[in-house]
């Protein structure tokens, strides 16, 4: 196959120069950069490579933090909840927390900033009943015996949460702690941009600024034993200042309490429904952070760079699916990508001139060692990643870490100069259109767009045992042939005309979180337009516990679409004989036993409705008709490609369309086959590392055997 | 073993005179009854039998019933919830429902006693916008489309339940359908009272009148195929008509409302939280019901006659653990025993001269057929009732049926011969005594005492497979050397010095249900009584989902007493380091898998908790201490002999009591001691049907090896 170059970066370092340049010509990588850790070789300045520089905009300049104390970021946080044995309550604030990461902030009014609350009542304790013993770090509250009390308080970062993570995951030894300051504050605000201008004037060969990244890390927090404590790559927490609060409260016209960020110490995860305030201070911090972005994107400009943002850790209140990102200006924005979900989290990107995406393993020393199989996962990465691309393309990959360590795997670099060749010729067949797509599909929850392929993200693209089976749909979707967008309630109510333009609704997840939604499904406007759409002809999909809140006797509130309910006791009197299984369409492809994950649900059939899989008198899936539309039921449904089929095969029975099966469709369901039929192109792809055999159909339902070895991608001309 | 006699009742027919004398000879029996279907042979009126007789109250009258169709009985029924699709809606109200069995009163004023409710706002549709069609029996809605409606509506019961399923499972053709009479309303009422004369008068060799039972039936409904549709033991949805209702408004002045009984389509059943007007109403109905039920047993005890109850059947209103049950002035009650807490519900009862327990199984052709194995289903039902009367004993047992069916087995009438034997004996050995009771352990949930024994009990002992893991804390109570007591929050707001006789509080059961308590736990009052009593050095033990209710930063109300939360997504971005199993007192008998049924909580436990079990990230049992007091949670636990053991324990460790284990105790759990110091007597049983060895310790430490035969029981002196 022929070579081409590009659109790949590669990670540099003072001692790989030679190293560098071979890896360039053979990966036909056109840009090396810098990362935390390591510094850019001046030789390489030169050489016809595109020279990426990590800018930290918040933090390696410690001498200004410690000028400024009172400008050293922020952040909200909550003790657990203590139980008062008598009418005296003594709090440690920093209990549990690794003490030299964190430090209190008594300097600005704590009466003001604080706030004791009674967990028993709900109720806020006044502030002439505690107070806060500065040697001893404890807020001592006059209490109610066996009341339960948390304290809200303010603290600041006295080391950077992702210098820290860096610091600890690489056993580096004797670093200063990078203290995190706050760009949005005045002093600071000035300063920061003499300090970029300083930055660019220094680094004339430089031609990107990959920001890393604007002004306010993710809520990120240590232990003691400087474990991670606490984590969400969404959180808003570590986003606060006093001197932000009170312009956010003259903005909305209502008093600021510490409890709208701190939310009972839920802090406002994606999780839980969002109440008002916590969306208007989303939307303010949206707003303040773009205009400060925007002033460094321009100063970037002015000297004739590139702004390139990196999608993750102190990114939190840019928000690229939103309108405000879009004003900004930036030319790039680089990401982690973790799956298929978290590719799409970057590709999905509108209003930048191209995206990039950062391909696992980083070539650090968990990987890179003795007995390390790099390849492997460098693999499993590709194959996941490859999926979503091949629906909505980066425009760019690359790698960071210590390029020396990867030098080490000759066969890793072998595979990667693949993954390049690969990414380019796939690149070049489908840039510039829209994949062929089956449906359009909506997840339907509480966040809508702002959310996008975020859904069931906690950590990025972290495991967790509790939403796996959730992640799973929306991973499933990444690389499926669906127009997928994400709608919130809210944009159902502003303009209910939204769901026109879509064939399938999905909802998925656990009752009364945001990702289903809970009392909002008490809004009649919301429950009769979702009925209406499926009355009329539409699709929907509930995954787990959907529409699921407890009032007005259900507690699946779309149990007469969905056709089933959750047993929470309180229907126990109810004989329930729906339990047989039926074959279907939907599950033609499956094997005897399907993987539903976590679900554990109590969930039954009620009359009408046709299961297609029970067990243990629990309903795993389930069909029903409503109307002119269909409902499908599924309990979990954890990624896999088994899986991903039912879901494809689940959505076109919804639409009522089982006749379109046979359209650019594999009979076997390890492989994928997609279109482009604007560009005249589609490709057979191979998603396993073994070889697999399949029938593929095209557009017009003919077919024709293929042999494909293991991860082969296959083109053709339509 | 000397053959005593007495204490024993048979079942008897007019085919069987023969044999009923020789079986009450052989089993020592001293008392006679006629069944459902069966008759009294007048043969037996002078053979120095005691003779019992089913007295129909409220039903076996068609012809009084058919001439005062006003005073038919009714029950309150809600339809399914439909959806509507246009601005009209039919809803047929016997959808679903056996035809024969029931019929709408459009008689009465529907406009005032029926309702249809908008189930997507939980508002009432104005009467002005529907209507009844007695044509088609469909009610038609003015609707909002999509919006969801129920109707709620009274009905005639035109079959009686229970004579209906017993003409269902008996197979019995052409019989006429017994209607159901309201005995509470006035032209019955006055005609009852008559009727009961005449029964008497016409019936003088009768020495017991065993009503079946007073007034109304515990709510049970069929569908169209004759199969059970709903039922609720506890129910009182088939206790109201229009005239009991407006008396109802009286006494509360308060309007009545059919949601009050309907619930949502819950029925109140006692898993909902009981609300002010459905406890107003239950109050209501028993000092109603108490009050006829007075004046039949008073017209009873006038003809020089006994007056036994039924414990079941339409026993609804009698509540034989409230106060009003004493007035009636009842000499016994009768009552099916299909477990260890069926009995207690049976023994406990106070103010009675004596109660008897029907054991299993009935002598109906489903058990006693070719083929089938009745001495089994006796030896478990004898064994399994058996730890409970060496608690509390029934005063006698007695067995009901087809006699002539029994006969045919006669390994089963030898089997039943030592069952009486035994039964006397033991009675004669603990009678008049309180057994040595290690701790005083309380039930706290929302019904108290009302309930006592039958929580989580839908349909009298049947299993379910959502609540038998905690159905299983309270069979094992019933059989185990505790006082046990009844509370429910009311009671602690009442008074919380209640708490000060308790040494353990149990909570069982799902979040926002009735047995563990839901926004109760939002009452400080009750949140503070139930920490002060732990941190002082009281037991708590937790099962399921125990305080659970999701509010103030909370999912486990009392997460800082049990040092547990349950992950409901919103708490994903804490990390957990607790999962460490570890040995423990509490665990010392169990075998290397427990076996906690049903229990998938994502339970976790906090920092400083002691994991005792945990397993794929689910906290099954851990142990936390709080103050003085010590805290147990426990995922689930269904019936058997190591879960009670592995209960024993937990109760023993959470009052810090460990060091007497070896009071009365068996060291092989399937074997258990009990001691009745007042008469100077201990046995120690067997519960299984194998051989047991073991090493009894009796009260003073002391200990002696022992083997057992298979159910064996052996009586000592102290």
């Amino acid at each position: 196959m022929k070579q081409n170059k590009g659109r790949v970066t590669i990670p540099t370092d003072t001692d790989v120069v030679k190293e560098t340049l071979s890896l360039a010509e053979r990966w036909g990588a056109d840009a090396v950069r810098d990362c935390d850790g390591t510094d850019f070789p001046v030789e390489l300045k030169d050489v016809g490579l595109k020279v990426y520089s990590t800018y930290y905009t918040t933090r390696k300049d410690n001498e200004w933090a410690r000028k400024n104390p009172d400008e050293i970021q922020q952040m909200y946080l909550m003790t657990p909840i203590y139980t008062a044995a008598g009418e005296t309550l003594r709090v440690r604030l920093m209990e549990g927390l690794y003490p030299d990461m964190l430090t209190p902030n008594s300097r600005d009014d704590i009466a003001r900033w604080w706030e004791v609350i009674d967990r028993s009542t709900g109720e806020v304790v006044p502030v002439s009943d505690w107070s806060y013993e500065e040697e001893t770090g404890e807020v001592i509250i006059r209490s109610i015996p066996f009341h339960d009390y948390t304290v809200s308080f303010l603290a600041y970062i006295m080391w950077d949460p992702v210098h820290m993570y860096n610091a600890v995951v690489n056993d580096w030894k004797d670093v200063e702690h990078q203290i995190t300051f706050d760009v949005r504050q005045p002093k600071t605000h000035v300063y920061t941009m003499e300090r970029l201008r300083k930055f660019i004037e220094a680094h004339p060969y430089v031609n990107v600024l990959r920001f890393t990244t604007f002004f306010h890390q993710f809520t990120l927090v240590f232990d003691e034993l400087a474990r991670e404590k606490y984590v969400d790559w969404y959180g808003y927490s570590a986003s606060v200042s006093p001197y932000i609060l009170e312009q956010f409260e003259k903005e909305v016209g209502y008093r600021f309490r510490p409890e709208f960020i701190i939310d009972q110490g839920y802090y406002n995860n994606q999780y839980r429904i969002p109440g008002r305030e916590y969306r208007d201070f989303m939307a303010f911090q949206r707003r303040e952070v773009a205009k400060i972005a925007k002033e460094m994107v321009d100063i970037t400009h002015e000297y004739g760079k590139e702004a390139m943002m990196f999608l993750g850790d102190h990114w939190i209140g840019m928000e690229p699916f939103m309108e405000e990102f879009q004003s900004i200006g930036l030319d790039a924005v680089v990401g982690s990508v973790g799956n298929g979900s978290t590719l799409r989290l970057i590709s999905d990107i509108e209003g930048v001139k191209y995206t990039e995406g950062r391909l696992l393993p980083y070539f650090f020393p968990d990987t890179f060692h003795e007995g390390g199989d790099p390849v492997k996962e460098a693999k499993i990465n590709w194959v996941t990643a490859r999926r979503a691309i091949l629906r909505k393309p980066i425009d760019r990959i690359g790698y960071g870490g210590y390029l020396k360590l990867a030098m080490e795997f000759p066969e890793f670099v072998e595979y990667v100069e693949s993954v390049c060749e690969e990414f380019r010729v796939l690149y070049e067949n489908i840039k510039g259109t829209t994949p062929y797509c089956v449906k359009r599909v909506a997840v339907l929850n509480c966040w809508g767009k702002m959310r996008a392929w975020g859904n069931h993200m906690v950590h990025h693209a972290i495991y967790f045992k509790k939403n796996y089976s959730y992640a799973g749909i929306i991973e499933a979707l990444a690389g499926a042939p669906f127009d997928v967008s994400f709608i919130s309630f809210d944009d159902i109510l502003e303009n209910p005309q939204i769901l026109k333009d879509i064939d399938v609704i999905l909802n998925i997840g656990d009752a009364d979180t945001a990702q289903t939604g809970g009392e909002w499904w008490c809004d009649p406007v919301i429950s009769a337009a979702v009925k209406e759409f499926v009355y009329n002809g539409g699709g929907i999909i509930g995954v787990g516990e959907p529409s699921g809140h407890q009032a007005n006797g259900h507690f699946i509130q779309l149990s007469t679409v969905f056709g089933v309910e959750e047993e929470r006791d309180f229907t126990l009197g109810y004989d329930k004989y729906n339990w047989e299984n039926h074959a279907h369409f939907i599950t033609e492809d499956a094997s005897e036993k399907i993987d539903f994950g976590e679900a554990q649900k109590h969930m039954y059939a009620l009359p009408g409705t046709t299961v297609l899989v029970s067990e243990n008198e629990n309903v795993h899936l389930a069909v029903h008709e409503f109307g002119k539309g269909r409902a499908v039921y599924i309990s979990g449904l954890p990624y896999s490609f088994e899986n991903s089929r039912l879901l494809y095969r689940a959505i076109l029975w919804s639409t009522g369309d089982e006749a379109s099966i046979h359209r650019w469709f594999s009979t076997n369901y390890n492989v994928e086959v997609h279109a482009y039929i604007k560009n005249g192109k589609f490709c057979v792809v191979n998603n396993t590392y073994e070889p697999q055999t399949t029938t593929v159909y095209k557009g017009d339902g003919s077919s024709f055997p293929l042999d494909l070895k293991a991860n082969e991608i296959v083109w053709y001309e339509i």
